[in-house]
C-alpha cells in the first residue's frame, strides 16, 4: 500500500472532540461561582417562575465559533427541560449577524444561564477567532500554528480545544505528556545531547523529546541523538531556514519567540512544522456573542 | 464631626486583599492540571534531585503587578523549603527589568513550578495593567472603571481582585449579591419602577439595586422609586451629561457599552461615577513577565 | 409614574428561590454522609428489590414548610424511577395532619432516603415556622425580622432561604457581599465617620455599608457620612424610638440584641425597619414531620 | 481474672476524639462559605494588615464545651501564625464568665475567623451541654442518654462527638454501620424474628442487630432469636418495667419517644439501658459564647 | 415463634447491594482518570462521530461476576443513550465464554469506555472469584471466609462489596464501625479484659467488640468480659479445636493467618465461625473479561 | 559530539519521582475512607492521648520498595509532629528483615496510620517486586517490560510509578497523552495506514502513535506510514522475530498478549523493545511488610 503522509494529514483531520464529563464539570463550576449563596436576585425577583421564552443566540462579528456544548450545558444544567438547538458546530466559520443557537424554555433559567453561556462561548470562540487569523495566514505552507502551555490556570484543555476549533494543532498538554528540555535542563544535565539521552531514559515509550535549542551548534546535537522535536526560539527566517536544509526532514521543527500575524508568513515560509505562540492562548480578545431573548 | 466622604474615598482606601485559602485552592488545581498523573517528566529526567536555584522573577514590560501570592503559592505547595522574597507588593507599578521576586531553593521546584506561577502573574498582571491604562486616563474625574461578570470562568473573584489591583472598582461579584435589573426583567414585570420594587420586596437588607435604562423616561423612573445605582448604556456624552444633571447627586450612575482607551476621557468628563467594560478582564493582554534561574 | 414603595414592597414579593444545583450538591452529601461506605444495611437485608411502597409526608405539628425540593431529591437521588408529588410549596402554613407530598415508588429507595429528606424538611422548616412566629408578631408594623451570620456551618444558603420562606428578611449571606462595621472596626479605623469612609472607599460599586453604633453621639456620626444602615444593638424601646425620630427616615435602622418572643413586638413599634436575631438560625426547634409508608 | 463490667463501664471511658482531618475538611468549607469571592471586606477596609490583637473567648453562660479544635483551626487556617491557646478541654463544665481560650496575632485574622469558629463552638456545645441536662438527670441510674441518626445535614459525626462531650453515648452514625429494624422493615419481612434473621445473614461480623417492637408480643420474638438491643418505643414507664424484668439482661434495651427533661428520670429508672432523643441533636439551643478582642 | 437461626442464616441472605451514588461518583472518577485533559485521541481520530456498534461482554474463564453496575455506569456516563442489557447480575456463576452483558450504541462511547469498564469488573470478579474459591472449599462447614481492612485505597467498599458477592462475609468497613482490639491496645491497657472494658465504656451503643487473643490465656481473659468477637491469630486446628471447645458458643471466633486455599478446609472444620484473609482483596488475580465490538 | 544512545540509556535514567501533590490527596482519601465517621474507636478508647511509641516498617519478604511517601504523609497527616525515618528509598531491594522505616511520635497516630500506610506500601512494592521479577528475567536482553492501562481505577499513576520502580517502563497513562489504534479503529478507518494517517492529522505534536497489527501484512503497512511503535500480540517467537528483522531498527515493537514469568526470557530474546503485561498491575501479590510497635 502506497500512501502519502504529507498530503493526507492536511484533509483527514476529524473535527476535535472533548470528554463530556470534563465540560460538564467546568460548567457546573462556573454556574456555581455565579449563583453564590443565593443564586440570580435579579430574575427571581422580577419573573414569575412560570414564564417562558425563546432566545437567539448570535454573532456580533466574523469569527470561529467553539464552545456550542459548554453553553448546551449552561442552559441545560439549570433547567434540564430547556431546549437548546445549534445552528452551527463548534470549528464553523461565521459572519456578523449569524445564528449560532436557538434557545427556548423557562425565562428564568434563560436569563440566569445566560451570563456562563457567553463567558464560556465568547472566550473560546475568541481563541478560536484568534488561531484562525493566524492558521489563515500560513494555509500555503506545510506549517501550522500550535499553542503553548500559557493557559490560562483551569483552562488548559479547552483553551488547547479551542486552538483545535481554529486550525492550530496542540503541543503537550501538561509537564507530564511529553518533554520538553530547555536551557535550564540542558545546563544542568551537561549538554543537549546527555540531556536529550536522560530524557529518553527516563520516559515512558510513547513520549516525545523535544529539545530548545539555541543555534546551530546544539541544533546538530539534538540531531545526532535523534530528537522527536526541536524547538528554533527566536531565530530569523534565514538561520530558520539553514536549520530546515540541515534538518532534511529528520526532525520536525518547531519556530517560536515573536511571532505575530505580522511575522507569520515568513516564518512558516522557511519550511518549519510548527510554530507556537501563547498569544493565542493568551491574548486572544473575546468574539462578541450576543443573546436575544424573546419573552413569551 | 465634618467629613468630606468625596475627597476622603480617593485618598483612604487600603489595598485589595485576597482569602489566602482561596488563592490555595486555585494554586493547587492549576498544579494538578499541569503535572497531570506523572508531573514534570522533563526536570525530573534531567536534573538530580538535590540541585538547588535562584531564580528572580522580573517584569520584561510596564505594567501594575498581581498575583504575588498566587506565584509564592505554586513554588512552595511544589517543595515547602523554597524561600520566595516578593520585591513588590500587588498594585505595584513596575518599568521593564524591575525584579519582582527572588526564589531559592531546590532546582526541580523552581522549574516544574515556573509555568504555573508565571500563568497566574502574567494573567492577572495583565489585567491590572489594562486596569490602570483606563484608570489614568480618568484620573483628573471623579469617575472609576469598573468591571462585569465577563470573566473568564473559574476566575472571577482573582480578575476582580486584580480590577483593584488596577485601581479600578468592582461590580457585583455574581447573580446573588447585588440586584441588577435588564431590559428583559423590565418587560415582565412591566417597567422600570416595578421592577425596582419587586427587587426591593425580595432582596435581603444590604442588597443595592441596579437598574438599566434605555432613555431618559425610564432614568426618570427609576429615581422616582431611589434605584441605588442607574447604568447608563450607549449613551453618547451629551445624553450621559444631561443625565447627570438630572441626577443632581440623587442615585449613582454607571456608563457601559463603546469604552475604550480613546472614549472613556469624554465620559468619565460628564460626571458618571463608574464606567464599566468587560475589555479589562475578558481582552487584557498578559504582561510580559520572565523567570531567570541561576543553578548552583 | 407614581408608585409607593412602602405598600408595594409589603405585597410583591415573588416566594423565594434557591439554585437546584446547590440542593442537588447538599442532598448528595447528605446522602452520602448516611449511607457511609455500604449504605443502607437494614433495608438490603430485609426488603426484596422489586417491592413498591406509597409514602405520605405529613406535618404532625402546625408550621411553615421549608425544604420540599431537598426531600424531592433526596428520594430521587437514590432512584430517579420514584414520583414524588408535591401538596404544598416551601412557605405554605400547615396544621397538623396536613400531607405536605405522596412518594411512591421503589420501597428500599423510600426507606433509605427517609431520614436525609426528614432531616432536612423538618430543620429547615423548623427556621421558617420559628420565624414566622417571630413576624407574625410585628406584621402590623413596618418592621421586618431578619437572621444574621450565626448559622450552623454548611446551612448558610440554605438557612437564608428558610427564612425567607418564614417571612424573614435576610441580612448578608457572608463577609463578601456586604459590610458591616463593629467596634473592633471602628476602634482602629479611629471613630465610626472614619470607619465608614474607609469602607466606602474599599467597597465595590453595590456594596452597602451597615455601621454598628452604641449610643446616639456614633448614631449621629454615622448619618453624616450616609451610613445605609445602622445597626443599634442593645438598646431598650425609648432609645430607639429617639433613633427613629432623629433618623427621619435617612438610614435604614436595624435593632439587636435580646430579641425574644416577648420582646419583638415592642421594639417593632418603635418604628425601626429591621429586627435581627441568631435565634431564628440556631435556635429554632424542628418541625415534627412524619413519613409514612404504605407498602403494596 | 475477675473484673466487674458494670462499674468499670462508667469511670473508664477516654475522653471522645474526631480525627483532625474531619476537622480540617470542615473549617476549610465553613471559611470558604463565609469568604464567598472576596473575603473579609469590613475587616481589610478598615483595619490595617499589620496590626495585632488579642482576643479572649469566653462562656456567658453555664455549659459544657465543645468544639475547641474547630475554634482553633478557623483561626490557624485563616493564619498560620496565630497562636491560640485553650483553656478548657471539649467536655470541660464551664461557669458563666470562664475563660474558654485566649487567641493572639494578626488582627484581621482574629476578625475573620471569629464567625466561623464561633458558629462550631456554640453550636457543638449546645448540643453538649443539652445532653449533658439529660444525663445529669439520670447519673444515679444505669442508663444513658443517646442521639439518633436525627442530626443537621453534614454535622452527623461532629454533632455525635459533642453528645459524648456532654456525657451522652451514641447510637449508629449511618445506615451502614449497625442495623436497626424498624416496623416496615418488620412488615414486608413477615415477622420480628425472620427480619432479624434476614439482617443476621445479610450483615457483617462486627454489625449489631436492634430491633424496634410495638409490644410485649414483638419483644418476646426479638429475644427468641437474640437481637443485640431492642428499641421500646412510646412505651409508658410501667411498660418498661415489665420488659426490662422479662429481658433478664439478655438484651440491651433503648427506650425511646416523647423523652424531654421532665420525663427522662421515670423512664432511667425502670432499669432500661439507653434512652434515645433527637432533641439533643435537633433542638438544642447554642451556648452563648463571647469574643472579646483587645486591639494593641 | 421457634426459628433456628443458625440454619436459616445460611440460606436467606438477600444479594448484597451498593448504593448507586457510590458507584456513581466511582465510575466518573475512573473515566476521568483515563480521558485525562483530552479524552480519547485514537477513538476521536480515527471513527466518525456517527457510528453505531454492538458490544458483548463475556468472560473467557471461569468465575463469579461482579461489578456489572459499574459497568453500565461507565458506558452510559460516556454517552446517555448506550443501551447497557445485562445478561447476569453480580454474584453469578460463569463459565468461559458466558455473555455477560451487551451494550449497544455509539461506536466512540463504547470504545472509550471499555477500559473502565473492565478494569471495574475484571477486578471485582477476581476478588469475587478468588473469595468463592475459599468459600466453597467450607461450604460443608458453619466456617465463613472474611475479609480484613487491607485493601487497595479507594476501594474500601467496592472490594467488600464484591467479598460479599464471592459468597465471603465483611469484617469492619473502617477504623470506626467496631472495634478490635490488638497486641498493642492491650498492652497500653494493661490486659485484655481491661482493654474491653475501655473500648465498651467509649463505643456506641450499637459497636460490636472484637479482641486479638494470643494463647488460651487471654482468651479465657476475653471470654470474662463478653468479647462479642475473639480473633485467633496464626493457631494450628488444634489450638482452634480447643478454643472452639471451651467457648461453647458464647463468642463468635475467628481465625486468622496462614490462611489459604490449602489450609482453610482444616481451619473451618475445627468450628470457628469466621475465616479472615487479606488475600481475597489484596492478592486475588482478575478474572478474564473481553468486549467484543462488532461495528455497524 | 558522539554518543551511544543504547548504552547510555540502559544506565542514566534518574529514579523515578512523583509529584507530592498527588501522594497527598491519595493518601488524605486513604485515611478520610478508614476513619469514616468517628475515627479509630479502638485507639482512642484503649490508648492515653499522651502516649509515645516507637516502630518499626520491615520487609517480612524480599523485594523491591515502592511507597515511602505515601507511608510518611499517612501518620503525618495524621500527627505532623511524628518523626518519619526512611531506611531505604523507593526501588530499593530488601531482604526479609530489612527495617524500612522507623517512625517515632504519638502512639494513637502511628497505629491509626498504620493501615492506610502499609495499605499503600504494600500493594505498590507489590507491583514493583512483580516487575522486577520480569525485568531480571530479561535483563541480559535490550527489552524493557512494560504496563498497561490495565490498572485498578484510581491507581493509574501510582501503579505505572511503581512499575518504574521496579525497573519497567511506562505505556501510556491514558486515552489522552498517546494514540494506540487497535483492531477496531483499523476497521472503521479502512485499514491500517489510513487509520495511522487519521491519527497524525488528528493529534498533536508531541503525541506518538502506535498500532497493533495482527499479523506480517499489516505490519508491513505500519512501516510504511511510519508508526512509531507496533504492537505485536498474541504473536510466538518466531514471528516475532521475523518482524525485528523486517522493521531493522525503524519502528520500536511492543510484543503482548500471554507474557508471564516462564515466557518473557523467550520473547525478549526476539529483540523486540516492549514486553507488554497487565499482570504486573492487575495481578501482583502484595509484598508483605509489617510495623511492629514498641510503645514507651
Amino acid at each position: 500500500m502506497n500512501v502519502s503522509p504529507q498530503t493526507t494529514v492536511a484533509q483527514k483531520a476529524f473535527p476535535p472532540s472533548l470528554p463530556g464529563l470534563l465540560v460538564d464539570d467546568a460548567v457546573r463550576g462556573a454556574l456555581l461561582e455565579d449563583f453564590g449563596r443565593a443564586g440570580d436576585l435579579t430574575t427571581n425577583a422580577t419573573l414569575p417562575e412560570e414564564v417562558t421564552a425563546r432566545a437567539v443566540l448570535s454573532s456580533r462579528e466574523a469569527g470561529t465559533i467553539c464552545g456550542m456544548e459548554f453553553a448546551r450545558k449552561a442552559f441545560t444544567l439549570v433547567n434540564p427541560w430547556v431546549v437548546f438547538t445549534p445552528m452551527v458546530k463548534d470549528g464553523a466559520r461565521v459572519k456578523p449577524g449569524d445564528r449560532i443557537a436557538v434557545i427556548e424554555g423557562n425565562a428564568r433559567a434563560l436569563l440566569s444561564a445566560e451570563r456562563v453561556a457567553l463567558n464560556f462561548l465568547m472566550h473560546l470562540s475568541g481563541i478560536s477567532t484568534y488561531t484562525a487569523k493566524f492558521a489563515d495566514l500560513i494555509a500555503h505552507t506545510n506549517a501550522r500554528v500550535c499553542d503553548t502551555r500559557k493557559t490560562i490556570p483551569g483552562m488548559r484543555g479547552f483553551a488547547k480545544y479551542a486552538v483545535k476549533c481554529g486550525g492550530g494543532i496542540n503541543h503537550r498538554f501538561g509537564l507530564d505528556d511529553a518533554i520538553l528540555i530547555k536551557d535550564n535542563h540542558i545546563a544542568v544535565a551537561g549538554g543537549v545531547a546527555k540531556a536529550i539521552l536522560a530524557a529518553r531514559a527516563y520516559a515512558g515509550i510513547l513520549v516525545k523529546i523535544e529539545v530548545e535549542v539555541d543555534g546551530l551548534e546544539q541544533f546538530d546535537e539534538a540531531l545526532s541523538v535523534n530528537a522527536d522535536v526541536i524547538l528554533l526560539d527566536n531565530m530569523g527566517p534565514e538561520l530558520l531556514e539553514k536549520a530546515v536544509k540541515i534538518n532534511a526532514g529528520r526532525a520536525k521543527l518547531e519556530a517560536s519567540g515573536n511571532i505575530s500575524l505580522d511575522t507569520i508568513k515568513a516564518i512558516a515560509e522557511t519550511g518549519v512544522d510548527y510554530i507556537s505562540t501563547s498569544k493565542i492562548t493568551m491574548a486572544a480578545p473575546t468574539l462578541d456573542i450576543g443573546l436575544d431573548i424573546e419573552l413569551k
